[in-house]
């Protein structure tokens, strides 16, 4: 039995996020659905695709990393271009290799990086409309880099996760790289860490903008990751600018 | 009566190019169509769109420029954000500003700069399938450069003119910038001149992608140049990779 490791790009816009959420069927297919149809079409037998995490509606993914077992003696490089001809345009295996059978997608991972974009001048933009989050206030990048290192490193991050998550267990996760990149009128958020939080990214962004508007001191956040309570925290960031961009493992 | 000058950016993929064509008629719109419908509900009177050149079906850009006469007192900015209310998501002003009663947007125009997107690896990708001209070979970049020196400067440029132009004058024009850069998986062709033919970006774009293949030597430009025959330069390159990135006056 071969375990293979998919890398996956996609543009969440048309999909319900990577896995249909409990309670929450819509009416567009998932990415994860997506695959699970495409692949047996090319191995011939039935799959389960495990991905490396969720990603919400309208997120998208550069490296979003999943794995399945086959059966099949294809080369992986042929797979990843079968698999490719029978999913749509915007979604795709970008690589493809054999993995060790104890590799698993989700709990091998050691670290996963997020790209969360902002527009930020007066006019919105047609090429990145479903690519960016549109703030028309100037963003201080000072502030919200001064902001921004509050963060870094292990803390318990309950406030920037936002209820309803299924996680019942520790909110601590270490977050490893945090930067603010101002390129044009792109406002671009880099952040690594070993785990993220439900919608812990999306909060992350929503604060670091409140520091960018001056509507937060950057030492703000320390008292808002002490108070363990999310709405001390700034609002969740709209999806479209949020995009898996590696894991790690 | 007041001439104002708009910048546009739109996603060219929805539309019929700029302009409808002369015995081309087609069911999808054009950017100019949809700017002399959504002006009118802001001016209250009907007016006439003035681009600076003509863009293909699929032909994106940041930086067209347009311009239109109006009695409307309206402010600049508030013209452009009224006019945006009126614009689908994939086209939109992006600039707006009173300009002196003798600009014109197709003959003022000093310069133009294009960008030309190829993707050059294995898998194609979700995020540019409408941005970029995917290219499995391996495209060598000095080659390309070699290649595009012999293009710059003042040339008769009829080898890289499409036939059914309906520029029937000189097909001399002067590139005064055109650089060949890899920046990941992307290559990014950037030309500029002091005007263009019918297709010559994308002709421009498809011979350079002969010479980064080996299919062309770099010097073979120069017999192309002297050839004046459309038939002796590379194809023409498919225009969901090319965007108008900014006009001078």
């Amino acid at each position: 039995m071969r375990n293979i490791k998919l890398t996956i790009e996609y543009d969440g816009t048309n999909y319900e996020g990577w896995q249909v959420q409990r309670h929450r069927r819509g009416e567009r297919p998932t990415i994860q659905q997506a695959l699970e149809q495409a692949i047996p079409r090319v191995v011939q037998h039935a799959v389960q695709v495990i991905g490396s995490g969720r990603t919400d509606s309208g997120v998208h993914a550069l490296g979003q990393v999943a794995s399945f077992f086959t059966e099949s003696a294809i080369p992986a490089r042929n797979l990843m271009h079968a698999i490719n001809s029978y999913l749509q345009r915007d979604i795709a295996v970008v690589a493809a290799e054999d993995a060790p059978a104890d590799f698993h997608a989700r709990y091998s991972a050691k670290s996963k990086t997020y790209r969360y974009t902002i527009l930020n001048r007066d006019a919105r933009s047609p090429l990145l409309r479903d690519r960016a989050w549109h703030l028309r206030t100037r963003l201080e990048v000072d502030r919200m880099l001064a902001a921004a290192a509050w963060l870094v490193g292990e803390h318990d991050f309950h406030a920037f996760q936002s209820k309803g998550a299924e996680n019942e267990g520790s909110t601590v996760r270490t977050i490893t790289r945090l930067d603010v990149l101002r390129r044009g009128d792109l406002i671009e958020i880099s952040v690594s860490a070993n785990g993220f939080l439900y919608n812990m990214v999306r909060a992350i962004a929503g604060t670091l903008v409140q520091a960018g508007m001056g509507k937060l001191q950057p030492e703000d956040v320390r008292r808002i990751l002490d108070s363990k309570d999310r709405s001390q925290a700034g609002p969740t960031a709209p999806t479209k600018g949020l995009c898996l961009v590696e894991v790690v493992y």
